[in-house]
């Protein structure tokens, strides 16, 4: 017998849905939230249910979002700067916001071209994009995918799409991570750094 | 701007409840959730409620349980046994239940004695387990809370109170683990072990 009763067993195997969530920490979590935290659990479940309603995709940049167009597609500067970042996951936008250095738009694939996973162009919304390139508004891409095999590749593609309407393309900066030591930095990242030095 | 749409935003919020989960863990759990796992999500979600309404505490041993009292205070071979296991939380019942090796009852604390933090013996149950004692059918008192300053002195309370009742008493064995090396043990716990040790 495992010992728990049905209701915490099924509580248990929900939360291994969480991204490095196991067996054990499904169960800590389940402990605390039913010994110790049970107004936390109740704004849990709620909030889950909320979001899973008004939650979808930005018709626009595909981001995650409440309503059709998410408030960076709407926000009128950001259109008239031109610029187009493309990121692979909605965290990347959040990421490049962060940055504060990025004043344009986005558009967000939700994914990567991988061919042997059965990944298309359509599936990452690249139908959509060719579209926005072809409506003229952009004058510049900024490809902010991974530095992954995949990422290059989709990035890759979207370059020679960009290409056909003359838009400027660019792909971030791969390098040494500020506050790094050349020491711990693998080689490949190391190989981009030279590669990408700049004169001073 | 966080750039997080409000019902995202509260999402991510709300996973931070959950044991060891930061900003950056809980947004990587929210975006997978609406991104991919929708149909988890929302089993995460009818659990987690389902659980908060149908799981309370066992009227005779505490353990998290559906209904008054749970399926091992219930089994009558078990209670045959006069044997009490005394252990912190209800995680612990169910790793003494993995090892195989015991057969009787438990009483779980669902904490410790901590007169620092204003944990006194009525938090942890223990009017309710003097009670229990006094009843006459317990013959033995196993101690298996953690060898942490207040398991040691919670185990060395109840220890106290059932010797007022002439009830065998003994605490579970601390060592080095099976498995374990010497050399990668700490010294508290070798110490443990060498108080412990057995004639062979």
């Amino acid at each position: 017998m495992s010992g728990f009763s049905p209701a915490i067993a099924s509580l248990i195997q929900a939360l291994r849905v969480l991204p490095g969530v196991g067996q054990k920490t499904a169960q800590r979590m389940a402990f605390m939230l039913l010994e110790r935290q049970r107004g936390g659990a109740e704004k849990l479940a709620a909030s889950i249910e909320h979001a899973l309603q008004v939650v979808g995709r930005c018709q626009q940049c595909r981001t995650l979002t409440e309503g059709e167009v998410c408030a960076i597609c709407l926000d009128p500067q950001r259109a008239e700067q031109g610029v187009l970042c493309i990121v692979e996951s909605p965290a990347d936008v959040i990421a490049v916001e962060q940055t504060g250095e990025f004043h344009g738009q986005y558009f967000v694939l939700m994914g990567n071209l991988s061919p042997l996973d059965g990944i298309g162009p359509k599936d990452i919304g690249l139908d959509l994009l060719e579209q926005r390139l072809q409506q003229g508004h952009i004058q510049e891409v900024i490809l902010a995918t991974n530095p992954t095999v995949e990422g290059e590749a989709t990035a890759h593609y979207i370059a020679e799409s960009a290409a056909r309407y003359q838009i400027d393309t660019s792909r971030i900066a791969h390098g040494v991570p500020v506050g790094g030591e050349l020491e711990y930095v693998d080689h490949r990242t190391l190989g981009h750094a030279f590669q990408g030095r700049k004169k001073v």
